[in-house]
């Protein structure tokens, strides 16, 4: 069968047994049914409890075997040793998959713990697929399913998967990504992966048609061979972005006594990043910031950059930064200088690249110029430039109270209208400058800037260093999938 | 002359002329003025104006020679080429120092351009020390001195000193500094050093007794050796942090372009931070994240670090981060392993070292016992715990409305009485958790209690990376200096 039809069962029940739900709304079962609720689960509700009862307007039921429709998913909270059980009942009334959220197995070290898990896979393998446990299961916007602790996550789905080990990221992914103006189609926290493993579940988004790009933290894959097989062909396709977690000594271990996964060895993970168009990254927010580039930037997005800035020390930080990451910085020619020369003032500038415009910020019109200018460089591929729009919001800089906002306009629209003349994609740093309690007006500003920007395609980074770094990493993608 | 009797007029002006003031208030001569009036410049004022008449309430005077009292220091921003006339009457008037703001010299890689400068040293060796050209001048809060653009700086005077050649990194670093709460006794932004360079203003800063550490940006020393002597000799004492700008490729000729210094070779500066004290950094972010866990470390900080974190996964990341910046992060012994299970849930925690306490946040009593319990084993030297307040100030997490504020402030009482109580330092990870632009009422709080912790001299980081980086650059500096 086909991962798409394996796993719908799983990721659109129009059915869901919640097992483990005490009459106490406050604990976890009951906190999750009313995460459900609250989302707005699309399928009928099941609530399990062995000793009855009503919850939150909804009648429990003693067991899954006594559930009177048919059931797609179960929800699994009970303790560890009563796992096994209730994945029995859940064969018995031919539940297709069960998500179980329960700590206390392999991830302990305790031996009857991993044998505990043992028989989790066993059960598995008699026709129910399992996701889990030790983790918080599945988001999945389309379907109305949200994660274990419920989050009050955004109802609409996007393009972005993410499968993760950690239940943690899952929710901070979450949060990070409405920052970022991106959406999921389905977000997954596998915990150990006793059954569904990284492999089943990247099978699955390269099948499903509402994921576009991939996103995953790893901490130890379950089988290797088939997962780098499944990632050299879909990375072409859909890219795949993979923060691979426990690669140093200490994270190793750390690892162990989260998921009890191996960590693998380095050279095998460098390997795989080599000879596939994998794209890897070193944090969350280094996660999001290649989610973002890959998002908005088109296959044109080179490694050949045109930076401008306001002050020479800005372009040297970000010159610095561009060589760091394996971005070329490369001068213009005497056409290009001389373009810049008719705009910009000759003392207090620079017009080599990094374009250096001598203020924070110049006028609407003057950017525009600049923008052009830059983008009609040969030697330019990608353009980055930084916007200090702080010293606007922070009333340090530019024109008085009642101009600033018509300023500010003019500045934000002029990106999106020289990509879309010249082609070239544009990259925007909006540096916080300064976090001051009293400051909070001017990050709310901010944040309006930012999002103006992502409504227009065009992604922004707080500094130029993560700037560089996401603009690296998209055009070492693309460079991969020619 | 000692170097704190030399520069006094510099830093301490009685008497300053504005050279180079027309009658236009929206002109940089007019701008400064004004910044200098508001910031409340603590001598007098002469602005200098050929053309005569008020400014802003002042007399002006046709030149410094016609000046009837005595002056100190000179802020000049004529155009370039009026440059060394304007020193000359500094001179003819026995002016002890002048800031020359203007561009147009060395920096533009122009031959006349160059010769002007080296006329400018030549007039600073009849008699006055310049800082500059091409610069940002003085910060002095002591004196009610402020930079070229003004800034609405902090008017208390601090601990902290930076010397830097970027105008631009002055004010972006001023900026930076006041989320972080921290002051200056001093910052120079001096461009291109004609005179002045960095190994006098570190001589200066090594005898001022109101600076008690030195940040410092440098593209390109002028006196290699005398810097390295005396950073070598003042290190120990007050903390020199260097963030070397230009020491990629591409940085290099970035620098070359902003203040015509030479790069230097990344092998001489590798040397210097291998047989100094100076702590090397990278970017803005990391000198003040560095200058925070200077301020607020004891000596005893060292390299082996207790974690906690709510979630595996977040574990998981500060395991890999610490490894990464060289901190070891050693796994508990039974004994503290037993007090933590008596404290924590058996399934869903880690109790090895991260310490991951299962959910984002514990209740200030149980947090309090973990952080004991942490603090006293012997193989830790630093605690970094993680605070995922976000989650709170959200809502997503922890107590209903009405008691959230109360559960905050029992956790953010807590770190600094087990510190006070173990003698072990601490330093708090107080993630964002989504900046989407609703959020930004849970940022204002979450910089309430940032704010909090600054007041009990508890550094805070926003992301673990940061923290394990400022704690690893504390860390070698304490254990260079013994």
């Amino acid at each position: 069968m086909d991962k798409l039809s394996e796993l719908r069962p799983i990721f659109y029940p129009r059915a869901l047994a919640v097992v483990g739900v005490s009459r106490d709304e406050r604990k976890f079962g009951g906190l999750f049914l009313k995460a459900l609720l609250d989302f707005g689960f699309k399928g009928k509700i099941y609530p399990v409890n062995p000793a009855g009862g009503e919850i939150l307007g909804l009648k429990t039921y003693p067991s899954v075997r006594d559930i009177p429709g048919p059931v797609d998913l179960a929800a699994i909270m009970v303790p560890a040793a009563l796992v096994p059980a209730a994945l029995e009942d859940c064969l018995a009334k031919g539940v297709k998959g069960a998500e179980v959220f329960t700590s206390g197995f392999a991830e302990t070290g305790d031996e009857r713990a991993r044998a505990l898990e043992r028989e989790l896979t066993r059960i598995a393998g008699r026709g129910i697929r399992i996701v889990g446990p030790n983790c918080f299961g599945i988001y999945c916007p389309g379907s109305g399913l949200t994660l274990l602790p419920g989050g009050n996550f955004p109802r609409e789905s996007g393009p972005v998967a993410f499968i993760t080990q950690s239940g943690g990221h899952a929710v901070e992914f979450a949060w990070e990504a409405r920052g970022r103006g991106f959406s999921f189609s389905k977000v997954i926290s596998y915990g150990n992966g006793c059954d569904l493993n990284e492999s089943d579940l990247l099978e699955y988004m390269a099948q499903d048609d509402e994921t576009k790009i991939v996103a995953m933290y790893i901490e130890g894959p379950r089988e290797g061979r088939r997962f780098a097989q499944l990632v050299r062909e879909l990375a072409p396709r859909k890219p795949v972005i993979i923060w691979k977690a426990g690669l140093t000594r200490i994270g190793e271990r750390a690892v162990h006594s989260h998921t009890a996964s191996l960590g693998g060895e380095e050279a095998v993970w460098d390997a795989l990043f080599k000879q596939t168009a994998a794209v890897p990254v070193h944090s969350l927010e280094e996660l999001a910031d290649t989610v973002l580039g890959l998002l908005h930037l088109p296959a044109s997005t080179g490694r050949r950059v045109g930076v401008i800035g306001g002050g020479g020390g800005v372009s040297v930080a970000a010159a610095d930064a561009c060589d760091r990451v394996g971005l070329d910085v490369p001068p213009f020619d005497g056409d290009v200088q001389q373009r810049l020369r008719e705009i910009l003032p000759a003392v207090g500038t620079s017009l080599r690249n990094p374009v250096d415009i001598g203020v924070p910020l110049v006028r609407a019109q003057a950017f525009e110029q600049v923008l052009e200018s830059v983008a009609s460089a040969d030697c330019v591929d990608t353009i980055i430039a930084t916007q200090a729009m702080f010293h606007v919001l922070g009333g340090t800089f530019g024109p008085p109270p009642g101009k600033r906002e018509r300023f500010i306009q003019g500045l934000v629209e002029t990106p999106a209208r020289v990509r879309d003349r010249s082609g070239k994609p544009i990259v925007i740093v909006l540096p916080v400058g300064g976090d001051e309690l009293k400051m909070v007006e001017a990050e709310k500003g901010r944040r309006e800037i930012r999002d103006q920007y992502l409504s227009m395609g065009i992604p922004f980074y707080p500094t130029l260093e993560r700037a560089a770094r996401a603009v690296a990493n998209v055009a070492t993608y693309y460079a991969k999938v020619g």
